[in-house]
C-alpha cells in the first residue's frame, strides 16, 4: 500500500529570496540546501534544510503563474505543503477512489526530477497539498 | 548555539476535525497520534503523524481567538509552522539581537506541557511561526 513518507518541504512564496533568507538562513540558522533559478517554472527556489524536511523559498518570475497571483493577493507566506509519497502512482488511485479532488490526474514533473501530483485544496482542509515522489523511483 | 532541529508540526485550522480526518486520515493514510480537548486553549486538536513531523488539525471551541478569526476569514487552511527548538532561551535571545519580531517575548505554555514562542509573521515572509521546545528540556 502506498505510505506517506514525511514532509518533504512547506513552499513559502516570496518577493525577494534574499531578504526570506535574512531570517530563514541568518536569524534561524537554517543551513542553505541550494538555491537556483528555475526557468521552466518562472521561478527562484531556495531549500533550507529543516531536520529531515526543507522550507521551500519560492519566488516567481513572472506575474501570471500561480505563485505570482498568490503574492499579488497575500504578499507572501505558506503556499503549500508537499508530502513525499513512496509510489505516486498507487497513492493517486486510492485518492481518485476516494474521490479526492486531484488538480492533475497525470504526475508532472516537479523540482530534483521527480513527479508530483497536487491534490485540490477544496479537498484539504483548504490547504494546497503536494504529493511528491521519493527519491530513487 | 541554539539549533532548529525540525519541523515539529504544520498546523491546520479547520471547522470540523471529523471531517477533516477523512482526508488526511483515512484518504492519505496517515497515523493518528492523538485527539484531545483543549479548554484551556478553547480548542480541540488532533495531531497525525508525517515521518519525524506531524500536521495538527486545530478547531477553536470559541468564536473570538486568533484561530477563530482566521477561520472565519479563510474557512480553513495552514495556520502556522512549528519549528523544534533545542535552547528556547538561547534562540529568543538570538532572535532578539538580529531584531527579529517576536509575539511574546516570554514563551508561553504551548501543547504537551511545552513552552512556545512566536515570531511575528511581519518577521518571517508572512508565516506565523512557532519556536518550539524540544521533548525533555
Amino acid at each position: 500500500m502506498s505510505m506517506i513518507k514525511k514532509i518533504s518541504h512547506v513552499a513559502v512564496v516570496v518577493s525577494d529570496i534574499d531578504a526570506a533568507l535574512e531570517f530563514w538562513r541568518d536569524a534561524l540558522g537554517l543551513k542553505l540546501s541550494y538555491a537556483e533559478d528555475l526557468p521552466e517554472q518562472d521561478a527562484e527556489v531556495a531549500f533550507l534544510q529543516l531536520g529531515d524536511s526543507e522550507i521551500e523559498l519560492f519566488r516567481p518570475t513572472v506575474d501570471d503563474n500561480g505563485a505570482a497571483r498568490f503574492l499579488a493577493e497575500n504578499k507572501s507566506g505558506m503556499h503549500h505543503i508537499a508530502l513525499e509519497v513512496d509510489d505516486l502512482d498507487a497513492m493517486i488511485e486510492r485518492l481518485q477512489s476516494e474521490g479526492v479532488h486531484l488538480i492533475n490526474h497525470e504526475s508532472v514533473a516537479a523540482a530534483r526530477g521527480r513527479r508530483a501530483v497536487f491534490v485540490h485544496p477544496s479537498s484539504a482542509s483548504s490547504v494546497l497539498v503536494e504529493l511528491y515522489e521519493a527519491a530513487g523511483k
